[in-house]
C-alpha cells in the first residue's frame, strides 16, 4: 500500500462538498485515483450519471414558509436527521490509512446513516464501534452459502441493522481510466471481514476458459438465493443495483424490504443508463410508499434534491465520500456531509419545500 | 476602492449594443468584473439565460406597412417612450466614480425608466436628481420594517413612481467567477441608502452555526410581509424575482401591480432555468392585461423583441449598463440605450410589427 | 479594385463543386473574401443555413430504374435542362476582373439559367451579351420609380426573360466577418447599370439621425410598389427573399409568377430561420403547383436534392458562383456547374428517382 | 504493394475487440489505413453508423436464470454458433500478406461464419480451402452475364452455402480519407476470382465524358437482373444494401432468401442514414420470421446486442476484421471474434438473456 497525504485540518477555500472531488488527486496516489474515480470501460456511464442531473432544472419559490422546515426522515422504522446516506464503497484503505474506521466516525458525527461493505479494510466490528446506531451492512453473496451466513450473522450481533444486497456485481468490467493510471490492486489489501479467502468476482472476463455464462452464472444472485438470505435474518433486505422497473416489482413480490437504485457508480457494463434516468419509472412501478433509495452520480445537496423529486427517498453518497477521505480523513468526510447537508437545505429553501415529502411532490422542469 | 479607466468619449468600432460587454474587461477592474459578471456558482443559470435567446427565431415579414410604427408602451399609467428599462443594479461605483448618477442621467437623456437599487452607491435622493420622471425604487426588506417604512417614504418623496420588490434575493451564493477574480467587497463601499447598517444577506451559506432554513426565513419575503409592504404605500407595488407560473397567479391575487420574471441574472442558486424558459408560462398564468417584466440576460434589441413576443410588455437591462457605465460614464450608458432601442426598431421593421403589441401577437419560431 | 490572382485552368485536385468554397481563399484578396463570404451579424444564419441540409438524410433505394431518367424542368414557360440557377450577386468584379461577363459564359455554356443582379460590377446589356436565352433580371426597387421603369425596359430589351424583385433588403448589416477582414467597398467600384447614382440601402443602421422605421419604410417594398412593378412589364415577375408562409400565401393572390424563398445567404437580420427550415411550410402553404424556388445555402448537388425534396421546383446557387469564378474565372464557374448537376445526378440515382418530379415525392429522413 | 508488418502473436494490452481498430495504425501503411478506414466524401456516414449506437442503453436486468443460455441460431438452415459473421471485404492482402486466406482460418477456428468478396486477393477456391463450411460467397455483377454465372457455378463448386448480392456499389465515391492518405490502387493488386478483367465499378464519378444516369444505369443492379442470379442458382440468394422498407418488402415478394441491412460501411454516397437508424423499421415491413442481417458500425458485441436487439438475426464484422488482421493476421482476426464473441455473451448476461431470440425481445432505451 501507497502512502496518502491527507491533512489532518481542512484545507481553505472549499465552497462546496464537490470540491473534495477536485482536490482529491492532490491527496491520494494517482493510481489508486484512476482505480476509485473510474467506472468500467471509457466512462461512457460514468459521464452519463453526471449528465442527467444537468437534464433538470428546479424552479426557485417566493414566499414560501418554511418555519416548519426539516429534513428527517423515517426509514424502515428508523428517524433519520437527513437522507443523504453514505454508500458502501470497498477498500477505503487506498485513500486513507484510517479508511472506514474515518468514515464511520464521519457519518456518527454528522447524523448520517453508513453502509458497511463486504469488502471493506477493515472488518465490520472494527468498523462498528466508530459507527452509531445508523449502520447498515453491504453483502456481496459468498460462493460458499455458509460464509454469506456467517456474515450476516455478524452483521446482526455488532448492531448493523439491515443488510443490503448488491445483485449488480456479477461482472465488474475493466476500467480504462483504472488502467491508464497504471492500477494494481496492492498485495496487502484484502477483505478484513472474508479472512484473506480469495474474491473472485472480477474475473469473470479475463478466464478465457470459462464462458461468460457459466461464470456470470456462478456469480451472480438468482431468486433462491435472494430467498434464503432473506430467510436468514430477520433484519430488513434491500437490494441494490436495480434499474429496470420490472425487477423493481419482482423483487417488491419477492418481499425486499426496499430497493436501491444504482449501476454501481458506472462500474458495471459500460453503456447502462443513468441510474437517474430509470428512477421516475421504478417508483412508478413500485408505489410511493415502497422504500425507494438512489445511488450513483450524486455531488452536491441540488442533486440529491433532484433524485428526490425523482422519487427517491433517501440517496447514498459514493465516490464523493472517499474523496473527502483522502484529502483530510473523518474530518473531510464530516465537512463534506455537513455541506451536502446544508446545499440540501439551501435547495430545499429556494424551492420552497419544507420536508422530503414536500421535494417529492414537486415537479422538475425538463432541459 | 480601485480606480476605472472609463473613457469620456464613445469608443469607435462599436456596432451592437453587446460590443459595450466585450470592451468592459478593458476598463473595469478585473476583479470588479469577475463579481460583476459572474453569476451564482459556476455560471450554469448565466449561460442558460443567454442560450435560451438562441431557441428561438424571428421570421422576417415584407411588404409590411411600418408608417405608423412606434415603440411606445403604457405602463401602470406611465407613458414610455420605448420598453427598454434599467433594471436595479447594486453598488454601480464599482464600474464607474459616478455610478448610479451617470446611469440615471444616461436614463433621462435617452428616456428610458430606470429602477434605483436600494443598494445603491449613492443615495436615491441624490440618483432622483439626475433621473426624471421615469424612475422606480427597488426595494430589500429590511431587517427592521420601520426601516423598510422610511426607505418607501423616501422614494415616494423624491419622486419615485413604483417600488419594486425584490423576492429572489434571501441568499446569494458564492460565485466562482468572483472568487477566481478575487473579488473582495471594498471596505468603502456600502449602501448609501441605509447609512452603513450592515446588510447581511449573503451570508446565510457561509455561517455554519445558524440553521440554513432559519437564516432563510429570516431574510426571505413571506405573505405578510409583502402586504405590510403594499398597505405602507400608495405606489404600485411590483414584485422582481418571479420564476413559477403558481407564484405569479397568487402574486396577482394578493393584488401586486406588476411582475417581473428574473432569476437575479443567474445570481441566486446555480441551475435555475433561464427566465425566458419560464416566460410564456407565467404570461398564460397571469392573463394577457396583467403587468409582466422581463429580466435576466437582454443583450440587444432582438433579445428584447423575443422577450415580449413570448409574453413581456417591457424588459430590464442589467448588466449592459454597468459595461457600458464602465467603459464611458453617462454617455456610454446613453449611447448603448440608443443602440438597444435601434436594434429593436430594426428587428420590429424586420419582423413586420408597428408596435409592442404586434410584438406580442409574433409567434417565433422554435430551434 | 485590388487584382486578383485566378488561374486561367481548372486546378488539379478537385473533386467537389464545394471545394471551389476551401480554394477561394488562396485566390480572392482576404478582405474581399470577407465581404463575399460574411454573413450579418456574427453569421448566425449563415451558419444555420449551412447546418439545415445536415437535419435530413437521403435514404438511397435499390433496384430501381434510370433508363428515362433527366433533369429537366419547364419552369415559367422555359424548357431548362436543370434545376440549378446562379443567383443574383452583385459586384463580381470583387472576385474576377471579368465579373458577371464571365459568369454569364459560364451559364451558357453549362446550359444553367442566370439572374444578373442590378448591383452588377458590368452592364445588363453587357452582360446579357454573354448569356443565353436563360437569363433573368433582379431588380432592386429605385428611389425615384421612372429609374425602377427605366431598369425595367432594359432589361426587356436586351432579352431577360424576367423579373425578379428583391424584397428583403430594405436593411442590410454590418458583417463582422466583412469588418474584421478589413473590406470597405473599393472607390472604384460602382453599380454598372446605375450609372453611379448612390446606392444608399446600407446606410439605415448608420444614419442616426434617422427614424429606424422611417429608413426602412423609405427602402422597402410594399405592396403598391409591387403593383406597378407587376404592371409595368408583361414579363414575369417572382419576388425573392420570403421566409413566411403566410407572405408566400398574399403574394401569390397578388399575382406573382414565382417566389424564391431565401434569407438573402444571411446577409439581412443576423439570427433569422436557416432559408431551409421554411421551405416545405411555405410549398404547403402556396400549393404544388406554384413555382416555388430556393436560395441560400446551397454548396452541393445533394444539396440541392434536399431543396428540392422539401419543395423546391429549383435552386439558386450563390457564393459558390464567385468562389469558382475568384479560381478560375469563366472556367471555374463552368466547371463548379458541371460538378454541381454531376454531383445532382448521382444523387438521383442513388435515391432512385429518374426526374425533379420524383424527387419531390421523396421523403427525407429527419436526423 | 506496400509491406505490412504484422504480429505473429497476440499484442499485449487487449482488453476489448475495438483495441484492434486502434492498434491498426501502428501495422498497416497509413495510405492502406486510410484507404480502408475511409467512408466515402467527408465520412459523414462513417460516423453516423458509429453514433447511432450510442442512442440506444442497454437496461441491466437482475436475478436473471442463464442456466441454459447460448448464443446459437439457425440462419437458412445452418446451424451456426454466434451471430457474428464476417462481412465481405475486398483486397485483404491490403492489410495482410495472407489477406483472405487468415482471414478464412480465423473464421473457422472460432466458428465463424464468413462471407468471401468478389474481389478478394486470392481466389475463392483458395479462400474456401482454408473455411469451413459456414462460408458464403459475396457476389458482384459482372459486366457479362456470363461471368456472373461462372462465378455462382465456382461458389457452388467450392462449398460456399449461399450467394450475397450487393446492390449498393454501383457508385462508389471518392474518399477524402484514403486522398489525403494518399492511397493509389497498388498496379499489383486485381481481383483473383476475375482474372484481371477491369473492375470499372468505382469509374462512375471521375468520367465525365459519359453521362452519370447512363453510367450509374450500367453499374446497377435491376429486378431482372437478380431475377437471372435467382433462377441461375439453388443456393439461398440474400441480398446486400438495402436501407429502404419499401425496397426490403419488394425483394421480400421477389423472393430472396434474406437481406443485408447495409450503407457498405459508410463508402456510397456520404450523407446517407446510418445502417442501425433503418433497422426497425425495414424488420417491421418484412415481419419477424424473415431472415434480415445488419452490417456497418459493429465495433463491439455490445453493438451486436443492440442491432439484434433492433431487428437483426445476425450481425457482420466489417473494417474490425481487417484491424484485427493487419495487427496479427489470422490469430488476431481469431482473438478479436472471440473477444467480441465474448463481449457479446457478457452483454446477454447483463441484459438477462439467454438466447438470440431473447436479445430480440429486448425494448432499448432510446438516448
Amino acid at each position: 500500500m501507497k502512502k496518502t497525504k491527507a491533512l489532518n485540518y481542512i484545507p481553505g477555500g472549499i465552497l462546496n462538498a464537490s470540491d473534495y472531488e477536485l482536490l482529491a488527486p492532490q491527496f491520494i496516489p494517482p493510481d489508486y485515483f484512476g482505480y476509485i474515480s473510474g467506472g468500467s470501460g471509457v466512462d461512457k456511464t460514468l459521464r452519463l450519471n453526471r449528465n442527467a442531473f444537468e437534464e433538470y432544472r428546479i424552479i426557485p419559490r417566493v414566499l414560501c414558509d418554511l418555519d416548519q422546515a426539516t429534513t428527517q426522515i423515517e426509514l424502515l422504522g428508523q428517524n433519520l436527521e437527513h437522507p443523504l446516506m453514505l454508500s458502501p464503497l470497498a477498500y477505503q484503505t487506498l485513500a486513507h490509512p484510517e479508511g472506514e474506521k474515518a468514515t464511520a466516525a464521519a457519518a456518527e458525527a454528522t447524523d448520517t446513516l453508513m453502509v458497511a461493505s463486504t469488502l471493506s479494510s477493515f472488518s465490520m466490528e472494527e468498523i462498528a464501534r466508530r459507527a452509531g446506531a445508523r449502520k447498515w451492512f453491504q453483502l456481496y453473496l459468498q460462493p460458499d452459502f455458509k460464509d454469506t451466513l456467517e456474515l450476516i450473522r455478524r452483521a446482526k450481533a455488532c448492531g448493523y441493522r439491515a443488510i443490503v444486497l448488491t445483485v449488480d456485481a456479477a461482472v465488474q468490467l475493466p476500467s480504462r481510466t483504472a488502467i491508464n493510471a497504471g492500477f494494481n490492486m496492492p498485495a496487502d489489501l484484502y477483505p478484513a471481514n472474508l479472512s484473506r479467502q480469495t474474491n473472485d468476482r472480477a474475473s469473470v472476463s479475463n478466464n478465457p476458459s470459462r464462458s461468460i455464462f457459466h461464470a456470470y452464472a456462478q456469480n451472480s444472485i438468482n431468486k433462491e438465493s435472494l430467498k434464503r438470505v432473506m430467510e436468514a435474518t430477520d433484519l430488513p433486505v434491500l437490494v441494490k443495483g436495480v434499474l429496470h422497473a420490472e425487477d423493481a416489482v419482482a423483487l417488491k413480490q419477492l418481499g425486499v424490504s426496499g430497493i436501491i437504485v444504482s449501476n454501481h457508480g458506472g462500474r458495471t457494463l459500460d453503456g447502462v443508463p443513468a441510474s437517474l434516468s430509470m428512477l421516475t419509472e421504478i417508483r412508478q412501478a413500485v408505489g410511493s410508499h415502497f422504500p425507494l433509495l438512489f445511488d450513483s452520480g450524486i455531488r452536491s445537496g441540488q442533486d440529491a434534491f433532484k433524485a428526490i423529486a425523482l422519487g427517491a427517498d433517501a440517496v447514498l453518497i459514493g465516490r464523493l465520500q472517499v474523496y473527502a477521505l483522502g484529502v483530510a480523513g473523518a474530518l473531510g468526510v464530516a465537512h463534506m456531509l455537513k455541506l451536502l447537508r446544508q446545499e440540501l437545505e439551501l435547495t430545499m429553501s429556494v424551492a420552497g419545500t419544507s420536508s422530503i415529502k414536500d421535494i417529492q411532490a414537486v415537479s422538475l422542469k425538463k432541459g
